[in-house]
């Protein structure tokens, strides 16, 4: 149905309950980042990119950057999918222009032992939430994040960015060993999700950024049984906020997530067709999706008409309007706006 | 349906026109190559590998070597898909570990105007498909094949193996000059094509590797159409062998390239679900695939319980055993007869 009352319920949560717009909310992934030259000059003042993250200053106003540029529907906060291995003891840093690196995979015995204190080392994530939500306007919704357990893992296992063969190879050569480092992922990533909840986080969004390229059964096992596992201990913990779940290049293995995932949301990558969207909706998901990042970057008239082209094939249903996948660094300001004020009517 | 008559024709060609099996046909993709010991002989007897995929002895002599060691139902010509851009004038050759490259892109028009040379350019491996025929047995199908013309264009574009940013970014900034290239490679695979045919294929299969990551409206635009003119071309010289089209990664699009494009079979990847497959075949196509090849390459009691559960979710409906990617390098040759085995029931 199309809304027309006065709600002040953020848009992205009426949404994520089931309601359907014909202006659908709408944010972007890496909405804060280095496409903004306010982002670029204030990420030049923390000294590594961790150190940014862990300072609730600097992220709060990372967060709060494009808000304030844009009429956008919801903050998420700004953090990185690898502060939980290192809040679990294995060592992350980010080489300039390369990406994360890790040191050597601990016993899993050892990250086991630090899944009670690994929360606690990631307060700062729980405080740059409460400063946002204190700023943000009461109808412009907070999103809080997590890597997902197997996306996490790879890195883990990798050392580093990768094609994740290595990691897709271990899933079938040492499944008990993978399982239980999915465990421990889980926990903590359940306890992490309750704390930013508690902390102002009004939708937790979980980022599977490598479901691609898995074996039906490897994909249940290893996506979609943790996702679920997650859903359910951040909800015995008493957190009612929705799920957004974004199992990214799973291909028509999403039919398979979204059935047996108790998410509200599923975010679609590039790939999604309009039908899988359509299927998703009246399976009573709101999902989440899907423009090309590259076409952002273009711009022009193609990026004009598959706007139009997705509000007209998604809009009957419960959406959110975002990419497929990140804001490029060199994405020109001007398109992202000019999406928005398309999306938003504004 | 299930077949016990004593028919000659090759159970592969037999599959392509609807029929289903208890033991479905099999072959690998890079069933050829690597993974065995004869053919790294074979090849360090090339002084490169462009030069041993124009050589029919050789190239027949790697092509028949997998049928002599395992009772596969198909033989696929030995050759690459970069023999096309070759033959229409633009340089590729290939680095020794590192794969191939590619020099600048010609003009279009100057690729044009090789359209009607680049067939007489290739005819090597039209005498390695008549070598191979001649040799193999009656009951055993040929395959003949080549690159779909969007993951050419990406070497064309790029010069090398890479992750596509650059040419699926191309395809926004210059449309017009992207779908001439596509028509280039449309035209000059379709005359490809129909020599193989008339050389000895009895099937032709289209590898569109890098379907992935592509939004839909481009999808339809620059895999589905060129693979639907190709086969019309093909038929349209009056050749009727079956096609099977392989659009890797395309996800749910699959089920978009299925109802838009005129090929018997769908190769399906690693990625494919029990009821993607079935859904296809519902809808009248023959499938192919989709065992991992990691899985493959790992072997032992997953191994065996995975190739189980492929049977038995597809067997029911037309379905071509293969993987969902080519054979890894150092895949044991044991794994490899031992699915063989199992699938054939020999």
């Amino acid at each position: 149905m199309t809304s027309s009352h006065g709600d002040q319920t953020p848009k992205l949560l009426r949404a994520l309950a089931g309601e359907a717009f014909d202006h659908p909310p709408v944010w972007f992934m890496r909405q804060a980042g280095r496409s903004l030259p306010e982002y670029r000059e204030l990420r030049s003042r923390a000294k590594d990119f961790i150190a940014f993250c862990h300072d609730p200053v600097m992220a709060a106003e990372a967060t709060l950057q494009p808000m304030r540029r844009f009429p956008l529907d919801a903050a998420i906060v700004f953090a990185d999918i690898l502060l939980i291995p290192r809040a679990l003891g294995q060592e992350v840093w980010f080489e300039a222009g390369e990406g994360p690196r890790l040191g050597p995979l601990p016993e899993i015995a050892a990250l086991a032992d630090e899944i009670e204190a690994s929360t606690g080392r990631l307060a700062d994530i729980g405080e740059t939430l409460s400063r946002v939500r204190a700023e943000l306007e009461p109808d412009r919704a907070l999103i809080g994040f997590a890597g997902a357990p197997w996306t996490v893992a790879t890195y883990m296992l990798e050392g580093r960015g990768s094609d994740r063969t290595r990691a897709r190879a271990y899933a079938y050569a040492h499944p008990e060993k993978l399982d239980a480092l999915l465990d421990v992922l889980v926990e903590s990533t359940a306890r992490y999700l309750v704390m930013q909840a508690n902390s102002g986080a009004q939708a937790l969004k979980l980022f599977e950024s490598w479901a691609e390229g898995l074996s039906e059964d490897v994909f249940e096992r290893i996506v979609i049984r943790p996702h679920a596992a997650i859903v359910e201990k951040v909800r015995a913990a008493g957190v009612t906020v929705p799920f957004i779940g974004f199992p990214r290049g799973a291909g028509a293995q999403v039919l398979n997530y979204a059935e047996a995932t108790p998410v509200e949301g599923v975010a679609l990558d590039t790939q999604a067709t309009a039908q899988l969207g359509r299927t998703l909706q009246a399976q009573g998901k709101t999902i989440q999706g899907a423009l090309d990042n590259l076409l952002l970057r273009e711009g022009g008239a193609a990026l004009d008409a598959r706007v139009e082209q997705l509000l007209e094939q998604w809009s009957a249903g419960p959406w959110i309007f975002n990419l497929g996948h990140g804001v490029l660094p060199d994405t020109p300001i001007e398109h992202i706006a000019r999406v928005i004020a398309r999306v938003t009517g504004r």
